[in-house]
């Protein structure tokens, strides 16, 4: 049976709450995600969460119910408490009133098994956690296999990257490495590195995409350093028709991966 | 020469703070933009700002100093300020310490010259400024004329959505309209109103697209209302080859612009 909880000091309460922070998140090893719908998409995938939270009222709703009867099966956590607590926890109205705790995944390099997908998308210094969301968003759309971070992005576990993930955080493969240690990895198996630069000279249509497919982009603000492009295999522009001189980093990588996919789609 | 502002208080601080907020906005007829690329970008569109804040050590940088000649050359108010207060009236650090404060321009629909440009970006509905910002972005790279949102929409001059254009608001014409409104302005003169839908069976490569073409796009949460779908020209669907249904209104935008103007590429 579920335990009710009403207190903003309890220490489950608390300690769900401080996963809002990278702190929180690096101590406990666990990330927090919302909504009925995207822990339900977890769960159809065999993710159930370690804890979970919810409200009176969401025990309405069919699908909430069978979340929690598995959560509480497999072990883990399941808390009734009210609106105001999860609002305070999340800091956003949480109107399905659902919040499952879930433990961050192995993120080594090793991890990626390149032959599962022909599409892997790569961001370098990736600041903003909505633009990492929303690129593992366009991941799962395009059947990206996952996404590989470089250098010193934005945390895929925070609760902005994985609101805009819309549930793509749970089917897409994440890996953390460092350029020195992604260059030797890519490099001992099969892969054809792609950058989008801003002063590449190929149009990116022009190129045939070969499988496995990586696809790397680099910040926001700077782009790809210079050693990191000339690494890759191929480097392409996207044509810019007005005056802006590039585009957003989630649309960037959105338009280069349709290409790509568009490519295989029409060879059959 | 510039005037100096130092308290909080002042009148004319307070009132560029108010445009944060849609009502300061409305009263005020004006909206703020930052930073010294976003502002010399303007510039050079003959669009300089009414006031313009600005902090000592910006007037280092001889596109500031530029900025603040010309803004008061054409009778603009140059303030010089402080950082802290910068950073309070824009609840962000603005590292290049320039602040413009613009004329809401004109948005009804009557000052839309369709003509000016092959493709158009319509959006229904849509509710995140950063979506809007981004759209407006992806508009000018795609050599878009411009933005017409339908219905209640986030407001294009907030600043968050200002700063996601990354100075397309000043290069992008913007109208805001009814739907009852803007189908009889359509059918008034020429274009192909293309919606994309996840109900619809054609998928977005297959059509050829038409000059000049609107692109219409619904809510992030609803999308499309069936109507207004119906009323289209043509309905098609991008392909989703992973779990997800959908995609981000900025990315879904900007995957079929791009597939429209690389259409007009190949055709030449």
């Amino acid at each position: 049976m579920p335990r009710i909880v009403t207190a903003h000091s309890n220490p489950l309460i608390k300690s769900v709450r401080a996963l809002r922070d990278k702190k929180g998140r690096r101590e406990q090893g666990a990330f927090i995600a919302e909504g009925l719908r995207i822990l339900t998409d977890a769960r159809s995938r065999g993710r159930l969460p370690a804890i979970l939270l919810f409200t009176a009222e969401s025990l309405r709703h069919p699908l909430a119910a069978a979340l929690i009867a598995e959560t509480e099966a497999a072990g883990g956590d399941a808390v009734e408490t009210t609106p105001e607590i999860l609002v305070k926890t999340t800091g956003k109205d949480n109107a399905q009133g659902v919040l499952g705790v879930f433990r961050i995944p192995d993120t080594s390099l090793a991890r990626i098994d390149r032959a599962a997908a022909p599409l892997w998308i790569v961001a370098q210094a990736l600041r903003d956690p909505g633009n990492l969301g929303t690129i593992l968003r366009t991941g799962d759309a395009v059947g990206a296999g996952g996404l590989i971070l470089l250098d010193d992005c934005a945390d895929p576990f925070s609760v902005e990257a994985v609101r805009a993930s819309m549930g793509a955080v749970f089917t897409q493969s994440l890996a953390t490495a460092r350029w020195d240690e992604f260059l030797p990895w890519l490099r001992a198996g099969d892969g054809q590195l792609v950058a989008t630069s801003l002063q590449a000279s190929v149009d990116y249509q022009q190129p045939r995409y070969a499988r496995p497919c990586f696809l790397l982009f680099g910040n926001e603000q700077a782009g790809l350093p210079a050693d990191y492009a000339a690494a890759c295999d191929l480097q392409v522009r996207m044509p810019m028709l007005g005056s802006a001189d590039s585009l957003n980093a989630a649309v960037a990588t959105a338009v280069m991966a349709y290409e790509v996919v568009n490519q295989w789609r029409r060879a059959g």
